[in-house]
């Protein structure tokens, strides 16, 4: 189907699933919308969310989409309910292909760790979703809000990335976990150095590839891939736009971008 | 005159100044709007902080405000001429009493340095401001954006502020300053740790208590200040409620403090 997909996340950190999406269907056309007049998402209130959330839906939906990928943990928690209830076309989330994922590999995923966002992590749904569909996996989810800033400010492979990750990833709750989920779509950007601190012993399950993999099964499920070559061109709104945002998406998304303001 | 006086911010850095104020205007009932919902203001464009502070001034002046104290740098650097123009009462930011400071202390004050969110250094006010009214003081300024969010997540005093601090405050553009503007509303609660890496040989300027001071004048002088021990209550409205805000805020108020959420 000769339609774009359409993504969006609070801010430029969805572009980590925007590119994992491209890069498993090359033919598919994107319209991505970071909603950064309002970033971040992670410490705002459920009626805040769903109510950006619905704006941005119909933005998506005025541009021709035939699918939306919610793809920020916040909002997933948050607003997937209310914005799949409000849309008329398929809606996916970034929270559902990690929990599906944990219930096929429960046998080497029994003690599963979350690190996210505070919303996400207080609204409760990765652990009440995982221990609904995996009887015995034990979850411990531990809110990590200075990651965000951090990687948007660049800070990665250095005496500061690596003293806040060390003290998240020391933290108690985390004791003794197989599987790490990196519930917020900036997460990927510092998945090496994760993986470093746990020297290759712990599981890591970065959202973004997960979440591209699943996408590509449902809409191939779901007869809504586009079977010929890719025309139309990729678009990136912002509802603010600064040059430092800019820097940050081409960082993210590895390539150059054109970010375009829209007010909604 | 028996009228509360408005203070602005973002978020609930502001909270430094309105608790200065209170500290030096004991008489003065307070009314305090923390725009939670649209925070940081840091990093957003000159256009969407003029829209958002010109709706909060609205709110301010329905609450029969006196006056009006912009306690944020970022809005104070980029919408204080616009608010000025369109409110009848009088406004006050946070910069030009530093800056007035400074052209009082420039015998002590020639190389002075500048640590603010990006907005706030992008807007040059600052530099612009010192070099205009004060012949050969130079002035350097840093983008500091990690130290908000490491205060607003309570990192201070350990090993997460000590090498995010150290790493900000060892960047070759402050060599040599005998004099820091801590250029955010947020950085008081640092200033000690500040201190610590400079060990009390560079003259830390805190924006809260010299704005403070200066309010306690200006009233003066234009005759507003409340001749009797003040009997309204204060209030402190936010435009996004979560407990986490409510924890920071009386963390930085240093007293409990209910805040109030209202839609603008």
């Amino acid at each position: 189907m000769n339609k774009p997909i359409g993504i969006f996340d609070s801010g430029i950190g969805g572009l980590t699933v925007a590119k994992a999406i491209k890069s498993a269907l090359p033919n598919e056309q994107i319209i991505y919308f970071g909603d950064t007049k309002h970033l971040p998402y992670g410490d705002k209130s459920k009626d805040t969310l769903v109510n950006y959330s619905l704006q941005i839906v119909d933005f998506l939906i005025s541009k021709g989409v035939k699918a939306i990928v919610i793809a920020c943990n916040s909002a997933s928690a948050m607003a997937f309910e209310e914005v799949k209830e409000y849309s008329k076309i398929p809606v996916y989330n970034v929270i559902d292909p990690i929990v599906d994922y944990i219930e096929l590999h429960k046998d080497i995923s029994s003690n599963v760790g979350l690190i996210a966002t505070k919303a996400t992590v207080n609204s409760k749904v990765y652990s009440s979703k995982i221990e609904n569909c995996c009887v015995g996996v034990k979850t411990s989810s531990l809110a990590t809000p200075l990651l965000v800033p951090m990687i948007e400010e660049g800070f990665h492979d250095d005496k500061i990335s690596s003293t806040i990750i060390s003290n998240y990833l020391g933290d108690k709750t985390l004791r003794g976990i197989d599987t790490l989920i990196l519930g917020c779509t900036h997460y990927p950007l510092i998945e090496n150095e994760i993986d470093n601190y746990y020297e290759g012993k712990v599981n890591i399950l970065n959202s973004a590839n997960i979440v591209a993999w699943k996408i590509k099964t449902l809409l191939t499920k779901s007869e809504l891939l586009n079977k010929e070559e890719c025309v139309g061109e990729d678009h990136f709104y912002v509802s603010d736009y600064t040059p430092s945002f800019e820097k940050t998406a081409n960082i993210i998304f590895s390539d150059k971008i054109n970010l375009e303001k829209v007010i909604l």
